[in-house]
């Protein structure tokens, strides 16, 4: 598959994006090719996840830049607009932000500051998939393995690669995977709809489940680890991620199935001191009472839908990211590597 | 709400059931005036759980009975129709064969047999509901309780009042309940569909949420006990109930929340040592790929649909029938006393 936001350098230039509505019916690539067309797709959820965000803004300001050349207010105000589409997405802004400090040195400089970005968050990928490989065989049988995943970290959570499923796609790249099984991830499904489709592209086995029937499959000796990725990680290793994780870190503890957290730093929040201090958000009734628009429920039922819990580090074999790992109770850090973008290849 | 499965006497006399299809959109009682009507409610599942379906069979009987009363030989190829039509459930041919025992003694008394064993499952239920109601109480906080429930064990499941949800409804009419979280129970949706229904029916404050927020509202101090059915429980207390139990009490075991489950004797097989002898069946893979018709993944998928897990007795606080209780590792048998129509009031 493509990056999941790129630059095409063809013509006047454009954003490409994988729209992620159309998945898993259709894979269609967009060509976003004035700041119109990508703050609509911004708005749309074409483009969604924190790290395709960054880079869709980053790469928004080069958009304009190149459109708006002698115009460098102009540029802001566009620039303005493409951060303000979604507010709450740090990274949206942060992407923005980094593009827009290179605006002085011209249309190419932030075009060229933006593809960094895009090279060096397709590099952390590959950098803490590849460390999370190592760990995990190291901790698990000598043979081909069986995962287990929720939720998608996978390249379309990303700019490309992906974090936990980066790991998977990195192992599968070894011969080291027999099958994957896939939680759909109920409320979103984004397991059923999108896991399923990158598992399909990369030609590994798989197999989808209920998300109740993961606890089940572990209990029941068909899993050897469980591979997820993380929305924020507290010092002491606790990690919020999809609703869901704890259910099955909490079967995996009782069977010695290993968990591992798969996560950029950018997620570590070493101000956070435990799991209990991460505010848990709670999403639209809707979702719950619903399936793909269809009711499944009275519609004035009320619902608790929290979108995601908290597993304890207490019950991770590792937190893995691109430069430290968490285990035991501690962080290790990695003696740093240049992140180039030669080095993501 | 009516009885699940009941007669009607006027007329000809019929069958009446409570259409499970239609739910939640629309309540529809059914009056089923022939054996033909009662094997195509039957077959579309109109009629379904393993009580109902007993009770369905032997009424079929006192159907067939009344309209060939000259015929005896007709009656049983009509039984045999009935008992046919869902070969594996064993309720069904059981409540066929027990009306059918009574055919020489004419249509009244074939009808009276049936509507004896509808009687007596009634009774059944409210006597385990009170039973597991006593002992919630009893290790519960003495307040209010925040009750977590999975799947529908309630009237619908059976004839009437039902098993674990019957134990919340005598519960609420003892005022000790707060609120109900209903776990939605993918793949059928049997808790956002039939349990949040009944609910509302009873005027119990509830919740609906997503299978995987189960185990996530116990670590956050939502719920006081977890109160479940089950399809099969062995002899040393392993219950076998719908997939997403086991994760509950996993959860539940880490942070000492009673889990009871609560099923009638016929459920308990003594001569199944453990939890390990029971098969667990694999359902149709589409019930996974599409909800509610709606597909959520491509549709050759493969997948890992397991109808049931089985939970340790272990992490059970007790498994309560209408006769016996399971707690702390063995059975207790509780002195006898008579079910009869009058006691089921």
């Amino acid at each position: 598959m493509d990056r999941t936001v790129d630059w095409d350098g063809s013509g006047e230039g454009a954003v490409t994006a994988v729209d992620q509505r159309a998945l898993p019916a259709e894979y269609r690539l967009r060509r976003l090719a004035t700041v119109d067309e990508l703050v609509a797709a911004i708005a749309d959820l074409t483009i969604r996840g924190a790290p395709a965000l960054g880079a869709a803004g980053a790469l928004g300001v080069a958009l304009a830049a190149r459109r708006h050349a002698g115009d460098p207010a102009r540029v802001r105000d566009e620039a303005e607009r493409v951060a303000a589409v979604r507010p709450t997405a740090v990274n949206l802004r942060r992407g923005v932000e980094r593009a827009l400090a290179r605006l002085g040195d011209g249309p190419d400089a932030v075009l060229a500051e933006a593809c960094a970005l895009l090279d060096e968050d397709e590099a952390i990928n590959r950098r803490m998939g590849r460390r999370a490989a190592d760990l995990i065989t190291a901790v698990c049988p000598d043979r081909p393995l069986r995962v287990l995943t929720h939720c998608n970290s996978g390249a379309l959570a990303a700019v490309a690669w992906g974090t936990g499923l980066g790991a998977v796609r990195e192992l599968a790249g070894r011969g080291r995977i027999a099958e994957v099984l896939a939680c759909e991830t109920r409320p979103l499904l984004q397991g059923a709809r999108l896991t399923v489709w990158e598992l399909r592209e990369m030609g590994v086995a798989h197999r989808l489940c209920v998300d109740s029937a993961g606890p089940s499959a572990i209990a029941r000796g068909l899993v050897d680890a469980v591979i997820v990725g993380a929305d924020r990680i507290a010092a002491n290793g606790d990690a919020a991620n999809k609703i869901g994780t704890y259910a099955l870190a909490c079967a995996a503890a009782r069977h010695g199935v290993p968990v591992v957290v798969v996560a950029p730093e950018s997620t570590v929040d070493h101000a956070t001191r435990s799991g209990a201090d991460i505010v848990i958000e709670e999403r639209a009734a809707d979702e719950v009472r619903t399936v793909a628009g269809v009711p499944t429920a009275p519609p004035d039922t009320p619902v608790y839908n929290p979108a995601f819990d908290v597993t304890p580090g207490a019950l991770l074999a590792a937190v893995v990211t691109e430069a430290a790992t968490f285990r035991d109770g501690a962080w290790t850090v990695e003696a740093p590597a240049p992140v180039t973008a030669e080095a993501a290849r």
